[in-house]
């Protein structure tokens, strides 16, 4: 990956997004939101991944009367391009075994090898886990679906009360919202504080700063 | 609209999104997180509204490097559904006078009267401002564009220091991650606390509660 200083030449932050049907948005937007405001400034590229090129719902699966918004993919997982930080929203769609799922876990472990970084909102890091490059490493995820998402693989060394949590080149972050912190924290950890400063200001956003923090460990009964 | 208690039941909550080339990401769809959550339990249908059926790109005018996402609309602002509550974000897309940007500004414009909320994020205040809904009303916006967007339309009473503002129909917010507390703010309203506050635990996010509090006022020499 480029270094710091690298971002504003010729080479780019190579980022990938796998997407999936049920995909939750804001595990999503909320990341993307920082990579968007970072490309204003630095040399980015992006890769919107998924099993086919066809726009890619929101839809909850099991609520048949929610809303949804479709996205654009870029590239199938077949034809990925590399990439240096890969992105892995979590969702209802993470559960189950659909084709897109196994797709998407496939994908993930695969590519991991080859990744600098690999990130993970809310239920996303139980694809992660399934994919298996998340054994023997500390990592979270969704305290609303702690029970469920953690058993999926008891070789993670699941961490309860924490918005995100850093090992190795895995940064695992907590429900929903929880993507938009463990992304600034990237930014800051790899770009440095004053370009997280600058993305969390233009996004006005006041940053949850201190990773063990989490009152949503406590909420869901698990602090 | 529907009433609180109608919304599970037969009568729906009308959502309309007003989407523009260079639309903000998160402008969009942290809102739109709120409302995909709510629609899991409440009575809720969409219609993402552009010129056309072609997906929009976030991508910012001016910066040809940045990386964008693309959105499938659902209805062309021609065909627009009967809507209770319309949102719409801002972003540089808000910028100039392109036929998208004078015809969502149109749409904003015809839609106004027979609304029950307006809901407009970051610069998103810009083009209802310019659609003239918004004159004599007290707003807010962006408050790293303040300059720019206030004097689109000096017969808007522009909030300053402000989350958001609620006046009349009209429920104005700061930059980007202030829809997030709008949206939370508006469901607290219109469908209750409890409500509220289901959807911001789903979401694993600390709400802003006082729509006084602004620290980016100050950060941007606005106090």
């Amino acid at each position: 990956m480029a270094t710091p200083s690298e971002t504003n030449g010729t080479n780019p932050l190579r980022l990938g997004i796998v997407l999936f049907p049920g995909f939750e948005a804001l595990d999503a937007f909320g990341p993307l939101e920082v990579f968007n405001t970072l490309s204003l400034t630095h040399n980015v590229t992006q890769a919107i991944l998924a099993t086919t090129l066809d726009p890619v719902s929101t839809k909850a699966p099991g609520f048949p009367n929610s809303i949804e918004q479709r996205i654009v993919p870029t590239h199938t997982f077949a034809n990925a391009p590399p990439l240096d930080i890969l992105l892995v929203p979590g969702g209802l769609g993470t559960r189950g075994d659909s084709t897109e799922v196994q797709t998407a876990i496939a994908f993930i472990r695969d590519a991991f090898p080859g990744l600098q970084y690999l990130m993970t909102v809310c239920t996303g890091s139980g694809l992660a886990a399934r994919a298996g490059v998340l054994d023997g490493l500390r990592a979270t995820t969704n305290k609303r679906a702690w029970a469920d998402t953690t058993a999926l693989r008891p070789d993670v060394q699941w961490v309860a009360r924490a918005r995100w949590v850093v090992d190795g080149k895995a940064w695992t972050s907590s429900g929903v919202s929880a993507g938009i912190d463990v992304a600034l924290a990237w930014v800051e950890e790899v770009l440095g504080s004053e370009v997280a400063r600058n993305v969390m200001r233009r996004m006005e956003y006041t940053r949850h700063t201190d990773a063990a923090v989490d009152p949503f460990a406590e909420l869901y009964g698990l602090a």
